[in-house]
């Protein structure tokens, strides 16, 4: 029957365009599949995973999902197809004609002419069962099948675009217009470096950027840390002032959520959805409002003023906790909040001293985001030989950081820089809660499944 | 006298444009500033560091450059503004206007209104002199302060360029018009994992790909290893041949180096005549030439063929070594040569038995490129279950492998996948010997200066 209707085809196509027998059916991603605007029996050829299966009397219909969208690709087939193999997990060919459907579900139908099944799914052990919603915290238990899932195939897709949101924020591609407020207009750099190693490119390249893996062995079980994670850095040359890192963090959070919003809204909206209601609405309160900046001096006033009883007292010279982020992000009317200037003696040697008294800060500043708490952390750096000179000999560092000190005898300029953790942003924008379901491979304290 | 210059200059142009005295001077990078379309005196502003000074009776040519460029800008200043700390290696910010340039030189100059010194270079303790070229081999013992160089500046805008062209190789931006035959039109990630973690991905995403560090505890001193290198890694699901793989790899290779050639021919050129005379056209000889493929069985007999005495001995069963690898990339013609079907002895469990013999073949590959030798390596995935489970078993690996051996049980489909070494591969476009001059910050045993 297949073979008479092919040849039906090619008999009534061949008198005006090239015999379709000759040539092979295009393949199409599920994706473009779904998109494509020729319906009028276009020959293509579908690769992906059956998504549900669903026998009636007459017709066989699947969905055939790749990953390229949230949206599976409906196959309606003639009932002799059906088989026992064709079944939820397994991966399959299909060639046959896109053509508009009739259902109001999807604007597009692939009516299927030949399906090859090319992996049997054993259904007994697959941990997943057909059409049942399992929680994130069932899933983590599968690392290597868990993608396959509509929920984390979003979150990934998502981490993909805020990526690529990232990569062009500080880097467009030189074929497109770059608007004339673009800030980082000069070269861009991936190395595996961190701050220190950032800040020797910026004595030669005044605005560079790193984006990569780090790690750090906390041990910590939280479900905001990671022993490895992914981590935004930019250092900046010839900054002068906090005002200026600020302005690039606010525009980097901006601008990258915005181009994520745009590129993946589907999957934006299944984890809006289903896992943080009300996401969305908290989403738009960030991004329409200019992020608030106070000072750590003012914060542990707030503090001190607030009438919740903190687990740990907050102090001017400790470091903010959870608690205290998060309760000052609430005080901010849950806008993200830049806090600056923090206790000399609580921050690392390289910061700028603010040459303030009595109260002596560096120039310091974290943004808190609702949610989360601290996503970006940076500084000035101290620019001024001696001043750095005497950090480090009071920190007994003068000898190992000989090399970083000789920065500030050769063309010393005053810059600045900052660090966002990927992973949080992540968490942030799409309301998901642990950190582990954001990133394809969890390591952690006493975990590394995969 | 500069404020009545600019005195002077405020009253004339108050009449017909917003005052300048209230409009600050625009900010731009060298790069912009060379490039700049209107040299009718605009007011800008450049930072940067100084890499010339020569002062005439009355004039002061300095040259002004901050990383966006290889070329910097000439500042023309009156004499009075000379001053023993406009020096080579000090930092600048110069104010002034743009105007076209009376020699043939350059197109643009900045007529100086105000210079200031930023930072001071202590000149006699830099380690790099005035108007002199310094060999790599020297540079390379300041890590921290090589990138001020030209030829570590132009290597590492390669390095940047490169990476963003990979990037939209495999992950065209939204915005960017996307060519019809462009391979990668489904998510893409950016993952810390490896090959086998890239499989998992493969299962739900049938593209992926990975670009980030990866570590080699290799106790190597060769100009073609490092303890930490970058890894450009790429799966693709629903593959067949090796020949799908293969002609991903060398679009790869092509399109890559096309853009960067089109991206950063200066910095290009200065590598191609200053350390690597000939690069140029024998880059051209790979770029226009089909690349070659041979399979291991060929590729021993033309080593036992030849005429000239190799420390080791060529054999079937074992691996080739970089002098066999130099020979038969002469032997092609200087073309890049994939050679394929490795002895299934000499590879890893997860590659595709060829079943063939007596020669006990995988389908893998490597791409043997000119002056480098092996760029890419890949293969085919075992993706049969009993095939994987009886390799696994020979190896003793089941139980470890267990979770591996799952993404055969579930919905299982033939894939393969790739590596490119990224140092080796700005080593091979550029004709760099020594892979520690390629990264910024090389790692190698017994070495780690940053």
């Amino acid at each position: 029957m297949l073979g008479a209707r092919c040849l039906l085809r090619a008999l009534r196509s061949c008198s005006s365009a090239p015999c379709p027998r000759h040539k092979p059916s295009a393949k199409l991603s599920v994706r473009d599949a779904l998109g494509a605007q020729n319906t009028s029996g276009e020959r293509v050829k579908v690769q992906g995973w059956i998504r549900s299966v669903r026998s009636q009397k007459e017709v066989l219909f699947l969905h055939i999902n790749d990953g390229s969208s949230l949206e599976s690709l409906q196959v309606v087939a003639d009932s002799s197809f059906d088989s026992k193999e064709l079944a939820f997990g397994s991966s399959v060919e299909v060639q046959g004609q896109l053509v508009k459907s009739p259902s109001k579900r999807q604007n597009v139908e692939l009516k299927a002419e030949k399906i090859e099944v090319v992996g049997n799914c054993d259904a007994k052990a697959f941990p997943f069962k057909y059409k049942e919603r399992h929680p994130l915290e069932y899933l983590r238990q599968y690392p290597h099948l868990r993608c396959r899932t509509n929920v984390l195939g979003s979150i990934l897709r998502v981490r993909s675009e805020a990526t690529a949101a990232i990569h062009s924020f500080f880097k467009p591609s030189s074929k497109v217009k770059v608007p004339e407020e673009n800030f980082f207009n000069v070269p861009a750099f991936l190395t595996v470096s961190g701050q220190l190693h950032l800040e020797v490119m910026s004595g030669a390249f005044t605005q560079v950027f790193t984006f990569g893996p780090t790690f750090r062995a906390e041990n910590s079980q939280s479900r905001r840390h990671l022993a490895e994670f992914y981590m935004v850095e930019a250092e900046i040359s010839f900054v002068e002032s906090l005002q200026d890192l600020m302005q690039v963090m606010e525009r980097l959070f901006k601008t990258a959520t915005m181009l994520v919003l745009s590129n993946c809204p589907e999957d934006i909206e299944l984890c809006h959805r289903f896992i943080a209601p009300g996401q969305k609405d908290r989403l738009e309160h960030m991004l329409k409002n200019n992020f608030l900046i106070i000072s750590y001096t003012e914060a542990v006033e707030i503090l001190k003023q607030a009438s919740q009883n903190f687990t740990f007292t907050p102090e001017w010279g400790v470091d903010l906790h959870t608690e205290h982020e998060k309760f000052l992000v609430k005080h901010c009317g849950n806008i993200p909040v830049f806090v600056v200037n923090y206790p000399l003696a609580l921050k690392p040697f390289y910061m700028r001293d603010n040459e303030d008294g009595p109260q002596h800060t560096v120039a310091a500043v974290d943004l808190l985001v609702p949610g989360v708490g601290e996503l970006f952390g940076g500084s000035l750096r101290e620019e001024r030989y001696h001043f750095l000179e005497q950090r480090l000999a009071r920190s007994g560092l003068t000898e190992a950081y000989q090399w970083y000190l000789d920065l500030r005898r050769f063309g010393s300029v005053p810059h600045g820089g900052f660090g966002m953790g990927f992973e949080r942003y992540l968490q942030c924008i799409l309301g998901i809660d642990n950190i582990k379901d954001v990133i394809p491979f969890p390591r952690f304290t006493h975990s590394c499944l995969l």
